[in-house]
């Protein structure tokens, strides 16, 4: 048996907590601040069993996640992690609030709070910055205002919302993502809360199983948003992050997207490819919750539909109920593979050293 | 090279049109005479080449759709079937109207309709009664009306829907489907139109091309709440046919609900199996569009990776833009399987002779 190579990791999608509701005051204009922070969305699902870990509480008393010596001790070291990038964790659902300026000056106390507080604790740790959809222009301002911070690598929103993502309102984002040279995350969280559409095509599902079961479906359609409203040929070096989506649901989209394409590309002509290659070339997903099925030949097989050697970004979910161990996932891919999924394709994209 | 034996074939989505807006008049009682039967529930998107075939308009100047005779020797003759299942047209979409009684009455005049003009033209024509879900206890007594008819095969209700279809609300229509024996055919068309839900999971997508890509959403949404709100507990004997949605979403579905499951079933304790065993032994789906990768070898990956020969029923979607001819589709599966989705599981599940 050949010696097993030790596989670096950078993980996409670690979410570090608050320590108190009121870790953002500091950074809050006084304003806002007789507003309670974390009012949330409200979002009608509660998990069963909880949404942390039952085994992450720091020793320090800190709450899960929100101890930033105990994220490096329990999941940077053990996992060979050159970087863990920091996807925040309930701040980007403050697109759900009614109130637009509420919710873009949280974000921007927030990205002041993660530099001050996070960033610059370890230079494992990258962030990526937080915007609201409410108000695009403001978004894009605040990308011009906090994207130029070195450890800074991307800027994340919500999957929910009351629009799809490729429509035009939402340009300026891109646009500015695009001039700051920062890739899109779109995390899901908050999907059916506050002023978004409901959490499926058929209004809200019952519960937490259901709606986590359904989450992929917010994605489903802001891809084909983007491609079909030709976001990528108006911004050809955009790059978008699906996270914490799943990815076997891609080539059947892809396939029923392209065969439609071929007979109503009449409607859309300012798209000069296959809506599957704009995907291939500006579209990433990360692993967590990677596919589990009886079979795990099906998810290979799956991996074949589509370039998931290059499409693919490991992530955790650290400190989520769902975490996946980068050591236990993708073992039925070549290591050259895992080496791309795992760490490589992140490095690149993120311009990590 | 064998000689290859003649597949018999039942179609299970033939969708038989309207000579005028006015036929549905001679059935239709008088107090709802006086509103334009086809108003529409106001669906916000059209096709830029039109929704049905270029070839199929009959000799006699009838319609598209709308000659008995002509679907005979177009459609039923040339392919060999046994049966088409009409699926009627736009008359489902009337549960996107905010009158419940309007669209029940609409359903009860077409269902008249139907077997006074279309069933009994032929016995090759069986037929799915209609009903609208506003009133589910007012669609029972539809069922129960018309159910019992020896050519009526199914019960059809639209995909979309302000609620997700498991939900406790439209269980009598299930009862009632469970009591006369009827599956229950669920068919896009009106999605995001009326009183419904917008079509996807963020919204109103911008064209035909974006809806129609995305319309399989509404189908994982209410698979999603049939299994885990226990409909199929509740009613052992209800079958479910999904049509025209695509089949090549089902296994990733599967593999994240089964997950779920495994992790947050003490939300659904009703639930006494994997939500995927369910669907294995309730659940058919519709050929067409029947999925088409590039490398078609990829198809074949999927159909393994379900219950394919035993869930999937050929239908054609005659006479629509992307009418599947059951001659070319298929043609990977060795001649048993296809034998059975061009025929014979749609034969047993309706009943057929």
């Amino acid at each position: 048996m050949e010696k097993e190579e030790v596989l670096r990791v950078i993980d996409c999608d670690v979410h570090n907590q608050f320590r108190t509701g009121k870790d953002l005051f500091p950074y809050l204009e006084e304003t806002w601040k007789s507003q309670a922070v974390l009012r949330g969305g409200g979002l009608p699902y509660a998990t069963p069993i909880g949404n942390k870990r039952k085994d992450a509480n720091p020793p320090s008393g800190l709450p899960v996640g929100a101890d930033p010596e105990y994220m490096i001790q329990q999941l940077i070291e053990p996992y060979n992690m050159d970087y863990a990038l920091l996807c925040s964790d309930g701040i980007i659902a403050v697109s759900a609030f009614a109130d637009a300026d509420y919710a873009a000056a949280l974000c921007r106390a927030y990205n002041d709070y993660q530099i001050a507080e996070w960033l610059s604790y370890s230079p494992k740790f990258k962030g990526f910055l937080c915007v609201a959809t409410q108000d695009p222009l403001q978004a894009a301002k605040e990308i011009d205002r906090i994207g130029p911070h070195p450890d800074i690598v991307g800027v994340s929103i919500v999957g929910g919302s009351r629009m799809p993502y490729g429509q035009r309102f939402f340009h300026p984002i891109y646009e500015a993502c695009q001039r700051n040279d920062l890739p899109l995350v779109i995390h899901p969280g908050a999907e059916g809360s506050g002023i978004f559409n409901p959490p499926t095509a058929v209004g809200y599902v019952s519960n937490y199983l259901e709606w986590h079961t359904c989450l992929p479906q917010t994605y489903m359609a802001h891809l084909v948003s983007f491609v079909c409203e030709g976001v990528f040929e108006k911004f050809p070096n955009f790059k978008l992050v699906l996270s914490e989506g799943g990815v076997s649901w891609l080539p059947p989209l892809l396939w029923r997207l392209d065969k439609n394409f071929k007979a109503l590309r009449s409607s859309n002509p300012w798209l000069k490819r296959m809506p599957s290659e704009y995907v291939r070339d500006h579209i990433f997903m990360t692993t967590q919750p990677i596919e589990e099925p009886d079979n795990p030949k099906h998810l290979a097989m799956m991996f074949e539909m589509f370039d998931a050697e290059n499409m693919l970004l490991f992530s955790s979910d650290y400190p989520h109920w769902d975490f996946d161990d980068p050591m236990k996932i993708l073992k039925q891919l070549p290591v050259e593979k895992r080496k791309k999924i795992l760490s490589e394709n992140a490095r690149t994209l993120f311009k990590l050293a």
